[in-house]
């Protein structure tokens, strides 16, 4: 009777077996996230056996369920998005800087000790996606609208670039101070001012406001042209060309998407992740 | 001043996106586990944007982390592994019928009503494994040794195969009591014995013991050869061929290994978690 070969070993997947660690990114809904693939990517990119899920968890199972999350002993972070942001701060044990001048986190991680360390990308992202252009900050004049999380956060990382002079708006008034406060001690020679968003004397452009977003066809800002050397920049991830991106375009306009600074933020998260700490 | 092209798309993995619905098996360590790439490969096989993934719960956690796990909206099944197969049961509000057989759980799925169903698939696999070979069990005279959770599992799958024959033997002799009651439930015609291991007279002998896992050089049975006729099987899947299945092998006995049984098992347990209900 003839011995049956040993079965073949092509019923499985490469990307992923018991060792794989893993990291989620958790929100409430969660269809609509990149990070899924886009994190996975750098994190086997840089040559890590690990992944970043979509964690589903429902707005009022917040509190209960993350730090059961946190206990399973082969996730080493989370990302947060809509609407956790601001609930994400109370799960760290520690902050890293931009978290601390923001006082917000989008990203946590297990450190070496066991602890979980906060820390802020959304403004690193920003910086990040200029930087690659080889776009300035330092020195420019810069227009923010938007102080919400992601806004805060930029406000305070381009704050650290020590531009020349930053304009901010927002439609909550104590907001705009609280952020101006931020913006001052981060970067005391910056001309720091509180108004209505403007392009005259502008170098750089800065949408954080969710204004164009998703099939909304205004623009953050009343101006029908716009100078062609003026760098427009759009946090808003979908539409990839925003209706203000797409004036920008047609004044001749350079632009910097949604997307690079999500590609810049998820470099730097994934530094983060993965630094010894 | 030229505008900037749309950034590439090529920055990403295609098997996760924050569609992806989520299956976990639980266990400490976690490591070793194989369900990871295996069932992976068999959801995606199937066309479902699904991952099984490792999820390492520390023994004492089990009890406040799992609850929790459960309430993660976008995790639909949950697979248990060592040391959890016997706690599982607790987490299921309904059992499939093999469950209730056997009275343990080694898989879990949300219904569409939004409860979750237990089922146990370790005695499947094997007679899977035995089907998809074209070797038969009905009518056969049988050797079972070992009847711990898979054991169990093994002797309640192969009874409903309504063998002429099913001889157990455990070192636990009111565990053996008790299954051999389970295996006259459902096969009432099946001759029924406990005892000592022995291939005489028998057509199949199966091994569900843990002896000759990972470097272990003994073997369940005392014999140092084997009738050619006796189909051998063993549930171990570290090493692929344990000392009883290379005696087999020397002896020309056909042989169905432990990765052939837990082949089976995932086409079992892949249809229980996408059936509707």
């Amino acid at each position: 009777m003839s011995r049956m070969p040993t079965p073949a070993t092509t019923d499985q997947v490469s990307f992923l077996n018991g060792r794989t660690r893993l990291y989620g990114i958790v929100g409430d809904p969660i269809e609509q996230v990149r990070s899924p693939e886009m994190i996975t990517w750098e994190l086997q990119q840089r040559g890590c056996n690990a992944v970043l899920l979509p964690l589903h968890v429902r707005e009022p199972d917040f509190d209960a369920v993350l730090p059961h999350l946190q206990r399973l002993a082969n996730l080493d972070g989370l990302v947060f998005t809509i609407p956790f942001k601001a609930r994400a701060l109370g799960l760290a044990s520690r902050l890293g800087p931009q978290a601390q001048q923001v006082g917000a986190v989008n990203a946590l991680k297990r450190s070496r000790a066991g602890d979980w360390v906060g820390e802020m990308f959304d403004g690193a992202g920003c910086v990040e996606a200029f930087r690659r252009r080889g776009l300035p900050l330092a020195g420019q004049r810069v227009m923010l609208i938007g102080l919400g999380g992601a806004g805060s956060a930029i406000a305070a990382a381009v704050a650290a670039q020590k531009p020349a002079r930053l304009r901010l708006h927002d439609l909550d008034a104590a907001r705009c101070e609280r952020v101006a406060g931020v913006v001052r001690r981060i970067s005391p020679h910056t001309q720091v001012e509180v108004g209505v968003p403007t392009v005259d004397g502008m170098d750089v452009l800065l949408n954080a406001s969710p204004v164009g977003m998703l099939g909304d066809p205004r623009r953050p800002i009343a101006d029908d042209s716009l100078p062609d050397a003026l760098v427009v920049f759009d946090a808003i991830v979908k539409p990839e060309v925003t209706p203000l991106l797409a004036l920008a375009q047609r004044c001749g306009c350079r632009i910097v998407q949604g997307r690079e600074m999500m590609r810049g933020q998820i470099a730097r998260m994934v530094d983060f992740f993965l630094e010894a700490d």
